[in-house]
C-alpha cells in the first residue's frame, strides 16, 4: 500500500520490547514489523547505543518491504542520542565561536556536519534530522536554544550551509527544520502550540533565510514547524496550513521532500485529532508525516479522504515521487560513498578526526574569568543543579563534575525536580542554606533550553543565589553549562574575584575542560594539559 | 606462554572504550586485544546490554589465542547485570518461599538456573558465577545477605544443588562461592577484610555443607572469598591461604578449577601488593587468578616465581590441566547443547519461560499487610529512598514507584547520597518534616546490602521514622524494596492499620505487582490482575 510509504513511524534504538524507554510511544517489535512489511517508509530512531543501532538497523532493514529511511534526531553529533557516538558542542557554541572568527566557525561547521554524517551512516542511519535552521531571536527560547546556530539570519545561514555541505559529503539525507521558524517562540511545541505574530514580510527579512540557504546548499528535505502565524493563517498551525506551507514550495521554490515534525506532540495533538492531524497535514503539503499516534488509523484515514476525494489523488503521487527521489539517493550513495565509508565492519564510530573536532570545539567555547592558577581548595559543598537524574545522560558518579570538586574537598549535593525542594519563598534569600549545612558553595548549574521541562528553569532565581552566597562570603566558584543567556544574567551579579567559568556543553569532556581551570587534573586526565594545541587565538 | 591462561580480566560490556564505566578498572580494548592475543583465558564482563554482551563476546573470541572463558556475576538473571535478560527475585526470596514450599522452592531454583543458563549462552558467556553458597547467617551482612539461598545449610545446599541441576542443563559452567562461607561477615570485602571467628569444626558444621553439595551435584569450579579465619589461618585470608584452600582440596576432595575472588579488592590490597597476592593466591593452591590489578605484572611475577623455583612447576601444570578439563568441556557443550540452542541467532534474549519465571518468584514473594481495596488516595509525598541516582538501576520517570503514586496524587521525593540530607539529629524527629513540605508520606524504602555501601543503611534510623510520622499521623503506607530483616524491624513498630508490603526485589516489576495493591493500575498494567494463575497457596 504506497500511503503507508509516507509515514515514519518511532522505535526505540533498542532491539528488544523490554528496553524501551517509553513504551507508550515507541511500538513493540511484533507490530513494527508488521507495519514495515506492510510498506511503511520510514523509522525515527531513539535511545540505545550505537552498537545497538547498528544491529537495529539491520533488523529493520531486514523487515522492510523495500527501500527504507531510517533517521535521527543527532543535531549535537551521533552521541547526543547514541552512547558511543561523538557528542558536540550544541551548535550555538559554533554560533559563538562565528563572533569572533567567521573563517574558523564555518570551518568547524562542515566538520561537523562530515562528522554526524559519517558516524550515522556508520550506525546505518540514511537520514539525519538536522541542521536547525531555526534563528535563537528569542533568548528565552526554552525549545530551540542551543540547538540554533545562531541569533543573525546571516550567520544561521552561513553555518547550517557548511554543515550540509559537510554533512552530505558522507552519504546521509539532511533536513532543515523547523519551517518556517521556530526561533523566536516562548513555548515548547512539545507542550503547547506557540504564537508568533510575524507577517510575511518580517519572515521574508529573517526567519526564511537560513531555509533560503539550506535548499541552495542542496537540502533534502524540510521538517516543518508547529508554530501558528495569526499574521499568515489565524486557523492552522505551520504543520497544517497549506498557506503556510505553499510559501515553501512556491515562494522559495523547494521541491524535496516536506516532513511534518512529529505529530503526536501536544501543540498538535491538543486540539487535533489523531487522523484529522495526519490527514490536514498532508493534504497541506506534507509529504511524510513524522510519528502519527496511531499509525494503522493514519494510514486508513488517509486512504479513506483520497477514495472520497476528499485529497487529491495528484498529493499522494507527488510525494511519493518525492519520496522515492530522495530514496534513490541513497541507493546512489550505497553504490559511490558506500563503497568507501561501509567496507569497515567494525563497532567503532568514533575516530581521531571526530575526538579532534569535539575537543577543538570544547576549547574554544569554553570561557572562564578570574582563573587560578593555585586552584580552588577550600572545600565545602559541591551544588550541582541538573534537570533530573532519572536518568542524567551527563552525569554518573566518575563524572568530572562530582569527581574533580570532590578531589579538593567538596561534597556533591545534586539538586534536582525530584529531590527535597531547596529553596525558600524569600528572594533575598532563595536558597535554603540551613539544610546545605556549612561551608562554602561551588556551584555547577547544568541548565539549557530543554525540550519537555517547560521552561521552568526561569523560575528559579540564580542572580538572587549568587548575591545571597556573595552576602554570606560563601560562594567560592561558579560554573555554567549551557544557557549562554543564564550565563550573561549572572556575570552581572558575579563579584569579579570569583573564580567562574561558561561551557555551551554539558557533557563529561566539558566538565573536565571547565574544572581543569579550577582544580588539579590527575596523572590519567593529563592530556587536556595538551589542550593550547586545539586553541585558536586573535 | 602458559600462565597468562590463567587470568580473567575485567572488561566492560559495552564494545567501546568511550562506553566504559569504571575506566580504572576496565582496560582499553587495545590492551585487552593485546592480552587475549597473548594467551590470556579469560574474561569477566559488567554493564551494557544483551545485544552488545552478545556483539563483545564475538570479538573477545576473535582476538583471543585459544578459547576463552567468558564469565560474568549473573547470580540474580542476567537482566540483573545487562539490560535485556531477566531480572529475577534475589535468592534470598526463594529461600523464604522453601520455608512453606520446600518442593515448590526447589523446582523454582532449578527454573532459576535454567533461566540463567540459557540467557547466559545465548550472550555469548560460556561461565556464570553462581551459585552464591554462603549461609547468611548474619543479618547484618553488608555484602552478602540477599544473595544467598538461607540462613540454614541444609536449605542452602538442597536450593543451590537444584541451581546447579537447572544451570548444568544449558551448557553452562557454574561456579559456587566463596569458600569457604562468607555468610557470617561483619563488613563488606571490597572495602576491608572481613574477620571471622569460626573454627574448622563449625566450619565442617555449617558453611562448608553447601560446598559439599555443590561438588556433589557437578560443580566446575569454585571461587575462594576474602576472609580472615584467625583460628584456622591467622595470618592469610582464604583466597591466600593453602592451610584454607586445602580444606577444599584434600578435605573435601574437589579437583575442579578454583579461581580466586577478584584480587583487586580492598581487603586483599590494602595489605597486599598487586603482584604479590596473585603469586600468593597461585601459590596456595588456587587455578585461575581473577582480576589482578595489573594482569602483565601478575603474570611477569608469576613466571618471575616458577623460574625461581619459589613456586613449584607442578601447580602451573595442576592449573592447566584443570583449567583445561573445564574448556574441553564448554567444547563438549557447544557440539552438543550448542547444536540445540545456538541456532536462533536473533536478539531475543528472554521468553515465556522466563517471563513465567519471573512473575511467579513475584507473585509468591511479596507480602502485603493491611491491603485496602480502595487504594492509598489521599495523596501527599512519594518519599522514595535509594542507594544512588547516578544511575539508579531499577528507577526512572516512568517507574511504577513513582508513577502509580503519582498517579493518585503523590509528589515523589527521592532521598540518595548525594541528595539534600534530610535528616536532623533527634532520634525522636529524625526526619526534617519542615524540609518536605505538608502532606502524608506514602514511604518506598529500596534497600539491600550492596556491595560497595559500606552498610551505610545501617545508620539511617527508619524505624525511628515510622514512629515519627504515625505520631504525626503523617504515614499512609510503607514499602520496603530489599532486605528482610529491616521489613521485620519496621513492621515491630509499624501501626496495624497503616497498609505495607514488602518485596525481596526491587525491579520495576516488583514495583508495579507490589503497589498494586495500594494504587489503580491502568489499561496497560491490566496484565497483572492475571496473577492469581501465578501463585500457589497452602
Amino acid at each position: 500500500m504506497c500511503v503507508a510509504e509516507l509515514l515514519v513511524v518511532r522505535a526505540s534504538g533498542h532491539l528488544l520490547d523490554s528496553q524501551r524507554q517509553y513504551p507508550e510511544w515507541e511500538m513493540e517489535n511484533r507490530d513494527l514489523e508488521r507495519l514495515l512489511a506492510e510498506g511503511v517508509g520510514g523509522v525515527i530512531l531513539f535511545g540505545g547505543c550505537t552498537t545497538e543501532l547498528q544491529e537495529r538497523c539491520k533488523t529493520l532493514k531486514s523487515w522492510a518491504k523495500g527501500p527504507l529511511l531510517l533517521c535521527a534526531d543527532v543535531e549535537e553529533g551521533v552521541g547526543q542520542r547514541f552512547q558511543g557516538g561523538s557528542w558536540l558542542m550544541p551548535p550555538l557554541a559554533v554560533g559563538k565561536i562565528y563572533k569572533r572568527f567567521p573563517e574558523k566557525a564555518i570551518e568547524l561547521a562542515e566538520r561537523y556536519g562530515a562528522s554526524t554524517g559519517s558516524q550515522a551512516r556508520r550506525c546505518g542511519l540514511n537520514w539525519v534530522l538536522a541542521p536547525v535552521c531555526d534563528i535563537n531571536s528569542n533568548p528565552k527560547n526554552p525549545v530551540i536554544n542551543m540547538r540554533a546556530w545562531g541569533e543573525d539570519p546571516v550567520q544561521v545561514a552561513v553555518l547550517i550551509s557548511a554543515f550540509i555541505r559537510g554533512i552530505s559529503s558522507q552519504g546521509v539525507l539532511t533536513c532543515a527544520k523547523h519551517f518556517p521558524g521556530h526561533g523566536d517562540s516562548l513555548v515548547d511545541s512539545h507542550l503547547e502550540l506557540p504564537i508568533l505574530s510575524h507577517d510575511l514580510k518580517r519572515l521574508e527579512e529573517e526567519e526564511l533565510l537560513p531555509f533560503k540557504a539550506a535548499i541552495a546548499s542542496g537540502i533534502d528535505s524540510v521538517m516543518s514547524g508547529h508554530v501558528l502565524l495569526p499574521k499568515i493563517d489565524p486557523n492552522y498551525p505551520a504543520t497544517l496550513s497549506s498557506t503556510i506551507l505553499n510559501i515553501l514550495r512556491h515562494k522559495i521554490g523547494f521541491d524535496g521532500v516536506l516532513v511534518t515534525d512529529a505529530l503526536i506532540m501536544n501543540a498538535i495533538s491538543n486540539s487535533f485529532g489523531s487522523c484529522e492531524a495526519a490527514v490536514m497535514a498532508f493534504a497541506a503539503g506534507a509529504d511524510l508525516l513524522l510519528m502519527p499516534k496511531d499509525p494503522d488509523e493514519a494510514i486508513r484515514a488517509i486512504c479513506e479522504a483520497l477514495m472520497n476525494g476528499l485529497l487529491p489523488m495528484k498529493r499522494l503521487e507527488e510525494a511519493l515521487i518525492r519520496k522515492r527521489k530522495v530514496v534513490a539517493k541513497i541507493e546512489a550513495f550505497d553504490l559511490t560513498i558506500g563503497e568507501r565509508l561501509d567496507n569497515n565492519q567494525s563497532h567503532q564510530i568514533e575516530f581521531d578526526i571526530d575526538r579532534n573536532l569535539a575537543k577543538e570545539l570544547i576549547c574554544n567555547s569554553i570561557e572562564t574569568h578570574n582563573y587560578v592558577a593555585s586552584g580552588v581548595n577550600k572545600g565545602g559543598i559541591n551544588l550541582l543543579r541538573v534537570d533530573g537524574v532519572l536518568p542524567c545522560p551527563f552525569l554518573n558518579t566518575l563524572s568530572p563534575a562530582l569527581c574533580l570538586p570532590e578531589r579538593a574537598g567538596y561534597q556533591p549535593i545534586i539538586c534536582h525536580k525530584h529531590g527535597i525542594n531547596p529553596w525558600r519563598e524569600d528572594l533575598n534569600e532563595p536558597l535554603a542554606l540551613d539544610i546545605f549545612g556549612e561551608g562554602s558553595f561551588f556551584l555547577q548549574l547544568f541548565i539549557r533550553g530543554n525540550p519537555f521541562q517547560g521552561g521552568l528553569k526561569h523560575q528559579e532565581p540564580w542572580p538572587e543565589v549568587i548575591s545571597q552566597l556573595q552576602r554570606h562570603n560563601r560562594l567560592s566558584g561558579l560554573v555554567v553549562y549551557g544557557s549562554p543567556y543564564l550565563w550573561d544574567e549572572l556575570i552581572k551579579v558575579l563579584d569579579p574575584s570569583i573564580p567562574s567559568a561558561y561551557s555551551p556543553g554539558q557533557m563529561p569532556d566539558a566538565q573536565k575542560h571547565a574544572l581543569s581551570y579550577f582544580f588539579q587534573l590527575n596523572e590519567k586526565n593529563k592530556d587536556l594539559k595538551n589542550k593550547k594545541v586545539f586553541e585558536f587565538t586573535d
